[in-house]
């Protein structure tokens, strides 16, 4: 039976550089211990008070369809936040609610690029990102950052690639390498978006992990607003991963047609977890910060270890849960780096070639298992790479 | 800024026959009492025991980043509740959990329909199908069943449209019509997709509501399940509408890609969701029952009322929660019948045109209110067209 080339072609064909994290799973699942520095996700569960939330909303009788854009409640609390943090006004009618980020990016995708159309994105990437492109029958085109950047892009290498282009994808704070783009960098951007009147999606779903400097929000640059979809989420900042809770910030006049959109593809999302969502943003920044805290403590942590010595090298980076490693000095590649981790010291962490082109050489650790644990894993890398940087 | 022709054109622009739904809702918000009888939805919450169980399973810690496909669980416990009902061997690997049955419309369509194909659906039809179908950037093609059959659709119809179409979306039990498709009918069907090499998209998300006769899944035919996606939900069945937990049940390969789909579009379903949804089905079929019991009821009450009177024609059909009501007698379009009504009677109903074309002439009336008040609305909508058809 025939089916799509949507569906068929959606993960590109080649390796897709999670090897090193398949066999992972497969050693534990076959009872080997395996520290896993691969997950982008807390060590905590979501928080007893807000899942308390959640269920005097259900008991409450919150069990009907909700409304399809989100509850007024919650597309207001969102509005107030963003306001709040950017300084753009931005009312309900900007906000839609999505059940949880990667939907957000996906129906962002879905209103501006049409089938053929080419959708920018940068290199690295968070894993979905050209599948995401490919699901709306677009075509992913990778614009790569440079690692002596600092994998800062930069507006020309972005230009070359925009001529024809509908829209460009960004992510600050950013994962895979923990880098928070700077007002040059994301003037830059605009500039370019705005010479080559493309889209900007801006994922910002790491907005409340930020170590060093601010989150600027590209939204909230001149002119920017009007061509400008930003992705939020409850997962990151607030240990709701599994909730899937998300949203899409924009233009009152695209809002109304990702409603239409979202009729069609969701609709809508849980009241209850809205209702939980709304509770959760009501904590306030103090809150936010408590769930960031962790990943704070432990960059510390990771940087007084990784200094005095250079086998292993820190990208400077500001922000997000993972922190990217500069393996070259091993004359490894990233894939073979974490491969061999794997095998000798049993620790998981991501070959910086899972993220696209940009980040060969490098491994991403995600700083998401205890403080402990964390320092002696890191620890052991670094013995690793030292081993491998003297015989290379 | 330009945006997708996707999301511009999604509702097909014509007027789209929910002019009275709105006026109905604009009247409440002004403070009028309306009985509306439009609404697909119980007029009972989600049960307390459910809640209580996915309130245990959130606070027991399952509330991270669930398995995309669904967890074991319930994938397994869907499985075995198909191959049950149907006969036809199933497994988790058949079978992906959604966030909904729309969301499960969305994926199938996605998975076999590339941009320009032709995905063909049966007139009259719920709201959000052609709209699916241009969300894969597919050509929707209605194939309108017909009145004198009681909306049985004909293979010759479907045969007509189907030369270089990819795919058929089938609803049995049907909304907006009641009918529950027959044997002979789906056997009609079954053999037209073989014909033309059709995949076949079947709704089944009222197969818990059958009033006579019995649900037969087109599945289970003979050469069937290799070409069939069933979509199902806990929606309907348990009264689960706002807990957005649905499925797609088919062949293996399939099920791979839409996994992958999923990935980059929902990224899966809450796992407390989930395991709320399993611990519901585990309640079995007298829980469902229960579930379906007052549409049962409501359905005996107005045929009672519906007999012995000429003005409304009662469409023959077995089950769903909506009754489908010819009015032609009285002179009036559905939608004149509709807003004539409205404004009379503050009773609010769906035209038929709402549903397309081919049940012109007919009204919906969903049995979603309790049993004195539903049987006082159908008693007023019985003397209204009484007065009517006497005047034509």
């Amino acid at each position: 039976m025939h089916l799509s080339k949507r569906i068929t072609t959606l993960t590109g064909g080649g390796s897709d550089g999670w090897d090193v994290f398949n066999r992972a799973r497969a050693m534990i699942a076959a009872g080997t211990a395996v520290t896993e520095l691969t997950i982008g996700e807390h060590d905590i569960r979501t928080a007893a008070p807000i899942l308390q939330d959640m269920h005097a909303s259900a008991m409450g009788g919150h069990t009907g369809y909700a409304s399809v854009p989100g509850t007024a409640a919650l597309r207001d609390t969102v509005a107030r936040r963003i306001a709040a943090r950017t300084g753009v006004p931005t009312t309900r009618d900007n906000v839609m609610i999505t059940p949880g980020g990667q939907a957000a990016l996906f129906a962002a995708h879905a209103a501006v690029c049409d089938p053929g159309d080419t959708a920018l994105y940068l290199d690295p990437y968070y894993a979905t990102y050209p599948g995401t492109i490919r699901g709306v029958s677009a075509l992913p085109r990778a614009v790569r950052t440079r690692a002596e950047d600092a994998f800062q892009p930069r507006a020309g290498d972005i230009a070359e690639h925009a001529p024809g282009a509908r829209s460009l994808l960004i992510n600050s704070p950013n994962n895979p390498t923990g880098v928070v783009y700077s007002r040059a960098t994301l003037e830059g951007i605009a500039r370019v978006c705005a010479d080559h009147d493309l889209w900007l999606i801006s994922d910002e779903v790491y907005d409340t992990q930020v170590w060093e400097g601010e989150h600027i929000s590209p939204r909230a640059l001149p002119g920017m607003a009007e061509r400008t979809l930003v992705v939020g989420s409850m997962s990151k900042s607030h240990a709701m991963t599994g909730s899937r809770c998300g949203w899409i910030v924009g233009p009152a006049e695209v809002v109304a047609h990702l409603i239409n959109l979202a009729t069609h593809t969701t609709y809508g999302v849980p009241g209850f977890i809205q209702d939980a969502s709304r509770d959760a943003l009501a904590r306030g920044p103090a809150f936010e910060e408590e769930i960031a805290a962790p990943f704070r403590r432990r960059r510390a942590l990771a940087r007084r270890l990784l200094a005095g010595q250079n086998a292993v090298r820190l990208v400077p980076a500001q922000g997000a849960m993972y922190l990217m490693l500069d393996i070259r000095a091993t004359g490894l590649s990233g894939d073979g780096f974490a491969n061999a981790l794997l095998d000798a010291h049993h620790i998981a962490v991501m070959p910086g070639e899972s993220f696209g082109q940009a980040a060969a050489g490098h491994i991403r650790v995600a700083m998401t298992i205890e403080d402990t644990a964390f320092q002696s894993a890191l620890r052991t890398v670094i013995e690793f790479a030292q081993r491998h940087a003297k015989a290379a």
